[in-house]
């Protein structure tokens, strides 16, 4: 749901200055969810003033768009040079296994959030595609026998996995229950479709 | 994309000019595409005054939801008493091929129209669910064998089918390739993976 890549670079300062605002709002988040996380109240927390918040995000919006970006960011590095089985190393039925399980986990994890960075006065509802499809065309193809289709099924298995999400977002209410990210329901069955798929 | 359900009884005449005015607008849409059909050229071709197109529809994008929901509204009485296998009296795992290669290409077939429907000045993107999901849920619960996990499949399955094409819509380009829809490739990997699935 946000841009794949890394973001451009920052002067020093400025870097810092975001870094602070975000662990301000994530800190806020955690205590009272983001209802409660204003351009107002997020200057007064940051210990900045107004007019800082507001060059930095534009608009309540885009305080939770950098948020997903940032968490986005830090879930892409893990898949390309953490641990296995979700970064590199393990065979690819299994990275595919443990990256839709993790990924449920995130985009449960980070539903509020997304649903506070739409901003419907915006072209594009919620940024751009994930990593979740050049990923999965990857995996498939180093299997030791890819399956026939393979870019369809590589768009289909991403639609089922950040789908259900983004069907969520799209509503404005939880078409998916609410339990903790990588023991959902839908981390199972993701397994059983993967697992059915490939063996 | 499209409330799932028969919309509510209209005067006949009231139906009657609605009728005329998703004709006008399909003729010219077959005709010059989507780009061509405004308040003023749907409301000079139907022949009827703008006041007549603005109270119907109340804005452009608001025609294309007209235009999705009739559709939505055909496509699901094929499904619920049309012929087989997409209508009832074929095996579930025959119906679930069946609607998702004739999906494939009712979406493919809109998606300009879905496009076009989007007004972002609403809250919810183009309209609620369909009823994909429910009906998927159902055929799975009717195969002889029902698939652990059986919600969450559902749900994945319906992201699987619809989720390429509303990412396309969400990206506002063709991540989808524009070729014929029922011979479409990601006709072709939806039943792969069905019968994978299922097999």
């Amino acid at each position: 749901m946000v841009p794949f890549g890394k973001p451009r670079p920052e002067r020093a300062d400025a870097a810092r200055n975001r870094e602070l605002l975000l662990a301000a709002a994530r800190e806020m988040i955690a205590e009272n969810g983001v209802e409660n996380v204003t351009m107002d109240a997020l200057a007064e927390r940051a210990g900045v003033g107004k007019g800082t918040v507001f060059r930095r995000f534009g608009t309540r919006a885009g305080i939770f768009r950098a948020l997903l970006d940032d968490s986005e960011y830090r879930f892409q590095e893990r898949v390309l040079s953490g641990p296995p089985p979700l970064g590199p190393g393990a065979p690819p039925r299994e990275r595919l296994i443990a990256y839709g399980r993790l990924r449920t986990g995130f985009l449960l994890e980070h539903l509020a959030v997304a649903r506070a960075a739409v901003d419907y006065a915006q072209p594009a509802p919620g940024g751009a595609v994930s990593m979740t499809l050049p990923h999965f065309r990857m995996l498939l193809a180093a299997l030791p026998v890819p399956p026939p289709h393979l870019d369809g099924i590589a768009l289909q298995l991403t639609g089922a996995l950040e789908g259900p999400l983004l069907l969520s977002l799209a509503m404005g209410e939880d078409a998916v229950p609410p339990e903790p990210g990588a023991c959902h329901p839908l981390a199972d069955s993701w397994q059983t479709l993967v697992e059915r798929l490939l063996d």
